[in-house]
C-alpha cells in the first residue's frame, strides 16, 4: 500500500490500455498490489479494483458492476468458506463512497464476463461507488456487495459504445476530452484538500458530520462551475460547508463580504490561513445573492 | 390560475401530443393559461411553459432550453422594453427548482426553431429547472434566464432519439414506460405531501432551511429506493429531514426503533398523526445500521 493515492487516471495509461501481468499493472502504478483485488485504506478510499473472477458472486454488466468485496474465500477453491468483514479493501470501498472518489477498474481474463479481455488485464477506467450492502452469497456466507457505475465519459467501454475491441488504443486517435487535463484526478484532489484543511468542519457552523465510516463535508463553489456562471475548480474558489450551509448558500440565504463577515446571517467564516479565497469570486456570488434577495431587481 | 396544479404528465396527453391552438392546450389542462407563456404561483411552482417565440431570447438546444422569464416584453413589437423582475411566472420556475418538480415543456410553431412543430402546439414532456440567473439580455434589459433539463426518457425529442417527426403518437405504439403509471407525477406527489405535512422542518431537529424562495426540506426514503433493497416510493417510507441529518441517516450514524427513539443519537422522531410509518421499513434500515456499525458483522 502506497501513501498518497493516487486517484482517477494514471497519466500515461488511457481507459483501455494493456497489461500482461499484475505485476506490470503494479510498475504502472495503475493498481498498487501484486495480489490483493482492492487497493486502498480506511484512511484514503480505495484507488483501484481488478476483476480477475476470484469471487464466484461478481455481477458483471459493463457500466454496472455488482462486485464482491474480499475476505472469507478460499483461493485454491474460488469459493467462499467464511463471512466477510467491513474491513481492509472492503471498508475502503465504502471510504470511496463517502468521500465521492473515483476508483479504477481493472479486468483480468481470467474474470470471464463478456467484457473481460481474452488475455492479460485491461485498465477500463474509472468508477464510483453507488451502494453498498451486505448480502447472502452464494454459499450462504456474509458477503460484501459494492454498486459501482461508470463515471459518464471515462470508461473504455462507454468509448467503445459497449462494444468489446481488442485493439490496442493508439495515442493519436485519443479523444480530445482525455489529452486535456486529468479533470477527476484534479477535482478529487482539490474537493479532499479543502475538506482536510477544515478537519470536516463546516466554516459556517462548525458542524463536522460524523458517519460511522468517518468524518462528511461538502466542498462548495462560491461562484458555480458551469455555464453562464463559469466558475473555476480551484481551492480559492472552494468553502468546507456541511450539508445544511451548502444548501443555503447555493440557495442564496445568505453571502459572504470581502471580510469574510456573513450576509444574511450573523458570524464570520471561518478561514483557515493556508486557504486563499479570492474575493472576486466572493463579489459574484454577492451579485447572484442581491439579484434574488432585492424584490424588484 | 388552477389550485392543486397537476405536476407531471396530464394523463391521456403523452409527450409528442398535438393541439392546434392555445384554447385546446388549456382544455386538456396540459397549459392553464390562455396567454401567458409560464402558467404557475410563487406557492406551488410552475407546473408547464409554452415556448411560442415572444421571448427573443430563448435558446432552444433540444434536451436543454435557455428560457427567457416573462414580463418587460412589449407583445406586439416582440422584444424587450423593460427590465424582467423575480415576481409571477419568473418566480414560480424558481420555487420549482426549490421543489424539484417537473415542468411540462410545450413547444408552438411560432418559436421556429428546429425542434419546434410546423403548426399548433407539441406537448414535448417533462424538463427540470436545472439553473436560473439575472442576464443581460440583446437589449441590454435585464431579464431572468432559466437552463432547463429534459428528465430522462420523459420527454418526446428523447423517445425519437432527437428526430423530428410529425407522425401524430398512436395510443397501442407508446412504450410500456409510458403506459404503467404516471410514476413522475406521484413521486413529486409524495415527496411535496410529507414536506408539507411536517411545514419543511426536520423529524429530527426540527430546522426547516429558509431560502429567499421558500422552505427548503428533502424527502429521505427508510428503505432504500432501488435494487437490491427494493424500499417503495410510499409515504410510510419517507421521512422529513433537513440535508445534514438526511446525511446522516442514510450513512447510518443513526437509525430508529419502533416507537420512534432514535437509536446512535438522543431524542425521538417527531411523527405527525397523519403520517404513517411502516415498522417493516425502520427494521430494514435498523438491518442496515446494524451490518455497518458492527466491527465484526
Amino acid at each position: 500500500m502506497s501513501a498518497n493515492k493516487l486517484f482517477g487516471h494514471v497519466p500515461g495509461y488511457l481507459p483501455g490500455s494493456k497489461f500482461r501481468t499484475r505485476e506490470e499493472l503494479f510498475r504502472a502504478g495503475v493498481h498498487r498490489h501484486t495480489q490483493a483485488g482492492i487497493s486502498g485504506n480506511k484512511e484514503e478510499g480505495a484507488d483501484s479494483i481488478v476483476l480477475s473472477g476470484g469471487y464466484e458472486d461478481d455481477d458483471d454488466y459493463g457500466s454496472t458492476i455488482i462486485y464482491t468485496g474480499e475476505g472469507g474465500n478460499d483461493r485454491s477453491l474460488r469459493r467462499q468458506i467464511d463471512h466477510q468483514e467491513l474491513v481492509r479493501g472492503n471498508r475502503a470501498l465504502v471510504v470511496s463512497k463517502l468521500r465521492g472518489l473515483p476508483i479504477r477498474v481493472i479486468r483480468g481474463a481470467s474474470h470471464r464476463g463478456e467484457f473481460s479481455p481474452r488475455e492479460g488485464y485491461r485498465y477500463d477506467g474509472l468508477y464510483r461507488v453507488a451502494d453498498f450492502w451486505l448480502d447472502k452469497g452464494i454459499n450462504d456466507f456474509l458477503i460484501w456487495r459494492f454498486h459501482l457505475e461508470a463515471i459518464e465519459g471515462e470508461t473504455f467501454l462507454q468509448r467503445e459504445g459497449l462494444l468489446f475491441s481488442e485493439e490496442p488504443l493508439a495515442y493519436d486517435a485519443v479523444p480530445r476530452h482525455f489529452q486535456v487535463v486529468n479533470r477527476i484526478v484534479r477535482d478529487s484532489a482539490i474537493t479532499q484538500r479543502v475538506k482536510v484543511l477544515y478537519k470536516h468542519r463546516c466554516q459556517v457552523c462548525g458542524t463536522a458530520l460524523q458517519t460511522p465510516i468517518g468524518l462528511y463535508a461538502e466542498a462548495a463553489h462560491i461562484q458555480p462551475l458551469g455555464a453562464p456562471h463559469n466558475g473555476p475548480d480551484v481551492l480559492s474558489n472552494i468553502l468546507c460547508l456541511c450539508a445544511n450551509h451548502h444548501v443555503l448558500f447555493d440557495w442564496l440565504a445568505f453571502t459572504i463580504d470581502d471580510n469574510f463577515a456573513l450576509i444574511g446571517m450573523d458570524g464570520f467564516l471561518v478561514k483557515h490561513s493556508e486557504h486563499h479565497i479570492d474575493v472576486q469570486h466572493l463579489q459574484f456570488h454577492r451579485g447572484l445573492y442581491r439579484a434574488l434577495n432585492s424584490p424588484a431587481l
